[in-house]
């Protein structure tokens, strides 16, 4: 079945423009059951305090990916778990000899994050597969879906833990030194839900099962809205540098102790914030994003100086130097700030992703099919990092944003219009279609 | 009984100076009881983290009072518990009528505190019992011991609520505005503890209960330490302002968003510990302390820029005028930092104390009788606040501080030598018969 090419081929479908009412009629209804699929999977996880908690390797997380599982299963697809916790569900019209074209994305979210964030790119590959069988396409490079595990690193600090499995990007190590706030190692946690990390390296992929990946997620910035574009094609996305910091100074009577013989660990600690968010803003660092999220003091009582207090830098960037560089200075000056103040820094970089330049000629098919569609696209850099990014190293892969409604993300607020997700399935079925011709093509050449 | 002049007056014991072994034995007997009565205590709420929490109307709090309570029954005093959970204990060879000399000082620890600050006065408050007992003395005051109840502010923000109920500064509303980081009001966490808090005003003494009040406390800070001096004889006692500021910014992904739209609250928070601590600085604010001990980030996930921020400030200063001045600048600084960063400024006053300047001639009596007994001494001022100041409004109070190790307090390191705290009894037991007989004599030519 490899090399047969599509019984019907993309141009041979109803031209762009022509359609009208008929591709309107067909958005309604994909947004619809889009619609119905985020609802389902919002209810997993829904935090009473707001928003959804899915965290990486976590019940919830589990039961989004059995639910999705569930889905793919009645398209008829042929449905796994790997030991790293994916789901993967191949269209079983194609042979395991031929290298397929993936589409997938994440389940998992922050800690009361927003239920578009992955989400998003796994219903639109749902909504991706059912449009090839509705029209009943077939392709030289058969379609799976990939439903990735443990993007966010907000659990365990490290990011895409499900696709860098797949990449080969996980060392055997970090089972035992990823933790997360409780102590739980990364292998515990996975052992917890029912996964085998022991057999971690089976979830590798050899770069003969992926043709191509392509994501769909929600933008998680404002460009698109604050230009009204409905599609956004990523030319890069940033890299990111993780850094927990502790500042030990002296716990002490907030009534007794003199100013000057004070080691304020919060004073220290807010300078070192200070200091982040303004290498963020230097204009020669243009486009980074610097960020202190998270911050614990104690004993973080309201008539004692705060002894000891941790922070979490995260910085980004899709320069790979300028990323390295901005890190290590603030590693620098967080010391000298320390040191000034007598209070002692303990500095440990828990994640170091680097970023990743997508392979222009992906995205040069999708645009030539925006036009074709007469789709508004424009081209972005994706300041957050994408599961795309990771399995870039394994095939060329493709990114597509819609909208994030005030560029609202990892909140409660996080909203996606349906539709605008709907409008980037269209185009990734074009997408998919054009770049399975033009690979087979290639292939045709080199064969 | 009242009026009757002591069996054998303070002069006819043996005179400072003379005794010389005598006393040395009876030092170290005491200071050996002493450490017996701290070990007890400090089990009561020993914190798997380290130091001890027994937090204001908690059941190791109350454990702690019990447990004083049953050694003072065993010294022949007539113990009872009010409804504001104090421990009071009275020498029963005095009447009802007549007004005693007062000692005590508290039970309660902040989180994770040191087992010396409160329990220390307590303790000594046993021993001067016992002093007088041992040598056969007689008061024209009888002695009352009183254990106060949740002295530290630490849980509700309001600092001194079992003296402020005897003498009559809480008003019942505190009962449902006070309340704990977990929304727990005062009045429901009394309840939980057994206590009726119905019957708050029936705490409340009228100034005839009480003739004098006395406190020994460890100093909280390292004057005495740093001079090798073991007595301070304090002058005058801190005021405190504490404020709650929430800081209401915009959650967002910190990979997304870019640094002009952000609203991070924590950058906002940080600003605002940094002027806390520059007014603290400030010479022009010498002597005064400005802290920011509690601050909780939300929604505290490493990928996501916090969303707000809640920060506790405590100032302190012996200033009134100074005090207000200075918190109120800082309201106004923070919400103007706010408003520049485009985030919402909340600030509640949640607890405001006036500083005290105890009265001069019961400290003269101290100093009076630490020349004659050979002791060194300084006159210092407490930068902590202290039950003693609230029993002022109701009586003369006078407050002796012993060193604490390095100054640490509010702390698990927190250490003061249990000599030390003999050393204070040896002068506690003289300054009261002095007081006795002073206030006798006047209560004579007044009558």
């Amino acid at each position: 079945m490899a090399r047969e090419k599509p019984a019907v081929t993309p141009g041979s479908g109803p031209a762009a423009g022509e359609a009208g009412e008929t591709d309107l009629i067909s958005l309604e209804a994909t947004a619809q059951r889009i619609s119905e699929m985020l609802s389902a999977i919002g209810a997993i996880g829904a935090d009473p305090a707001g928003g959804v908690s899915r965290l990486a390797y976590t019940e919830p997380e589990r039961d989004a990916h059995r639910l999705a599982a569930t889905w793919l299963t009645e398209l008829g697809l042929r449905v796994r778990e790997d030991p790293a916790g994916n789901t993967i569900a191949d269209d079983p019209t194609g042979d395991d000899t031929t290298a397929r074209i993936v589409l997938g994305s994440h389940l998992d979210s922050v800690p009361r994050g927003g239920n578009f964030d992955g989400v998003a790119g796994v219903v639109a590959a749902v909504e991706v597969v059912r449009g090839f069988q509705a029209r009943g396409w077939r392709l030289s490079h058969p379609l799976r879906v990939v439903c990735l595990a443990g993007e966010e690193g907000a659990r365990f600090g490290e990011p895409c833990i499900g696709s860098k499995a797949i990449a080969g990007l996980l060392p055997a190590s970090a089972l035992n030194e990823l933790t997360d706030e409780h102590g739980v190692t990364l292998g515990q946690a996975m052992r917890n839900v029912g996964l085998d990390p022991a057999h971690l390296s089976e979830a590798r992929w050899s770069s003969r099962d992926a043709a191509a990946f392509l994501e769909l997620h929600v933008e998680q910035a404002r460009i698109l809205e604050d230009e009204g574009v409905p599609l956004g094609l990523v030319d890069a996305i940033a890299g990111s540098a993780r850094m927990l910091l502790t500042v030990k100074g002296r716990a002490d009577h907030s009534g007794g102790a003199l100013m000057r013989d004070r080691g304020d660990a919060l004073a220290a600690a807010a300078e070192i914030v200070l200091t982040v968010e303004s290498a963020g803003r230097e204009s020669a660092n243009h486009g980074l994003r610097a960020t202190v999220g998270r911050m614990a003091v104690e004993p973080n009582s309201l008539t004692t100086i705060p002894g000891l207090v941790r922070l979490a830098i995260d910085v980004r960037d899709v320069d790979t130097e300028r990323l390295r560089a901005v890190a290590t200075s603030l590693i620098n000056a967080a010391g000298e700030i320390c040191d000034r103040r007598g209070v002692v820094l303990d500095a440990r970089v828990i994640a170091d992703t680097s970023p990743a330049i997508l392979p222009t000629w992906v995205r040069q098919v999708a645009t030539d099919t925006c036009r074709e569609m007469g789709l508004e696209y424009r081209v972005v850099t994706s300041g957050a990092g994408r599961d795309a990014q990771v399995m870039n190293h394994l095939a060329p892969a493709g990114l597509v944003l819609v909208p994030s409604r005030r560029g609202l993300s990892h909140v409660p607020d996080e909203w996606t219009s349906s539709v605008d997700i709907a409008r980037g399935v269209s185009l990734m079925v074009e997408w998919v279609a054009r770049l399975d011709q033009r690979m087979a093509q290639w292939e045709h050449v080199g064969g």
